[in-house]
């Protein structure tokens, strides 16, 4: 009697011991980031071919399935273990040049960025370049240990560093600074409780060591208010220094800024941290 | 000796009645639209993919490949024999509800309205619905005579009333009337120098006529002034009868429109012909 029931346990145990670890290597990890979305070669395809009618005649011959074989090397790879290079041949692929004075670089903005740039037609910003456009808003890893996307959840920064989309942005990014010149604009949230600028992040990570000295002539900061947000204030650590230097008349600023817009385009509030900017742009061009 | 100049010559002719109708009905005929658009079946795919993640979960499960079949019946039919029921299938396939109190109707202010309605964001009008969005901006034909896209040109209204274009733009309108419901919102442009509100036009003929009186609670109507341009009055008609009524407040309504305000984003300027189509509205509802 008990020989039947212990095959059955064993059995049981078994099947437990064969199938969690099959289930967890199936759905692959839990991830913190949101999972592949839905149907991205078809968005991605979609996209480059609606792009490429904004560019002009000498770009529009972009071949939008090579550059969609380019990107997905980086869908075969483990999804810790992608790097900004992986995407060399995608950029390569879809790089075209950027008009001057139109780069848009920007923080905790991204939908009013999107909506201000108004398809390349005010700024130029990442998401509104062939390379950027095709990723923006997306996510896409491999399953860990399996083939196939993992719609479940990608791993973030907190992760690891070398995830899919990270790499993807810090590549895209670092190309979109060397690209620009000109007058260099920036969008900054003044309502971000963290400071309109952070320390650490794409724009100073990846965007501000790349700028080319000799092909920027300026840079204009744009600090954000959210209507009806607190105001946090802007880090004025140059301001304190230089409290005359017209950048950092306060007043009028404030004035500008609190004038009611009934959109969420704010008037940029002068170029309070520009000096800041400067500063970072000169001591990076000496790397 | 005049026998091989003569068959010669009867040989080049022979080739000139031959090729040319040939070439003529190759190229097809030259219309007075814009040619089918390049890659139009990857532009319609990714939109349509890239749209089905704005909708709610009920709404997500949207077959796009079937819509596209759907859709492209119409690139089998003669270039003029394209009728808006000839969309009825991608219109079933595409259809979502659309939600109260968003519908934006428009003349004459296409890139305006995209922007200003941000994506769905603030407001939903017909480019921004999924059987809008996915033929925005884009044309298609077939070849007369010939099976394969004209990329070369595509009939308008002016080559004949029952073009692909058009037709679907008419199918999709009487959707996107019968299916709007609360306050509808119409934005006109008074700088158009034929007059803020088209006699016709797509929403005089398509739109307002299928709009569902029980549904419709109040028609608001924005008469937007390109900044810069002439001020072209508008079309005052109920006012004329209706002098002292408030929508017909002229002096308020002008000081609104000549604020500044930097962006094209203008401040609606009252609902000055709101009375006309109401009346519109009504007359339509007796049919």
């Amino acid at each position: 009697m008990w020989a039947p029931r212990w095959r059955r346990a064993a059995g049981l145990v078994l099947l437990v011991l064969w199938v969690l670890p099959a289930l967890w290597a199936g759905a692959g990890a839990r991830w913190s980031g949101e999972g592949s979305s839905a149907q991205l070669q078809s968005i991605f395809l979609g996209r480059c071919a609606d792009y490429t009618r904004l560019l002009g005649p000498e770009q529009r011959s972009k071949n939008c399935t090579a550059i969609w074989e380019a990107f997905k090397v980086v869908l075969e790879k483990e999804p810790c273990s992608v790097l900004p290079s992986d995407y060399d041949l995608f950029l390569n692929l879809s790089w075209h040049p950027l008009p001057r004075d139109k780069s848009l670089f920007w923080e905790n903005n991204h939908l009013l960025v999107t909506s201000f740039a108004d398809q390349t037609r005010r700024f130029t910003p990442l998401c509104d370049v062939l390379y950027g456009r095709v990723g923006d808003f997306l996510s896409w890893c491999r399953q860990r240990n399996a083939s196939g996307l993992d719609y479940e959840s990608c791993p973030t920064m907190e992760d690891c560093e070398n995830n899919p989309v990270d790499s993807y942005w810090k590549r895209a990014s670092m190309q979109y600074a060397q690209d620009s010149s000109g007058v260099i604009y920036v969008m900054l949230n003044g309502s971000e409780p963290r400071g309109a600028y952070p320390v650490k992040g794409f724009f100073a990570d990846f965007e501000i060591p790349y700028l080319q000295q000799d092909k920027v002539t300026r840079i204009e900061v744009w600090v954000m208010h959210e209507i009806g947000r607190p105001r946090v204030p802007v880090k004025l650590l140059m301001c304190v220094d230089h409290s005359s230097h017209p950048d950092c008349a306060l007043k009028s600023a404030a004035a500008s800024s609190q004038r009611g817009v009934p959109s969420p385009y704010a008037e940029p509030g002068a170029g309070l941290i520009a000096p800041l900017f400067v500063a970072a742009l000169a001591s990076a061009a000496q790397f």
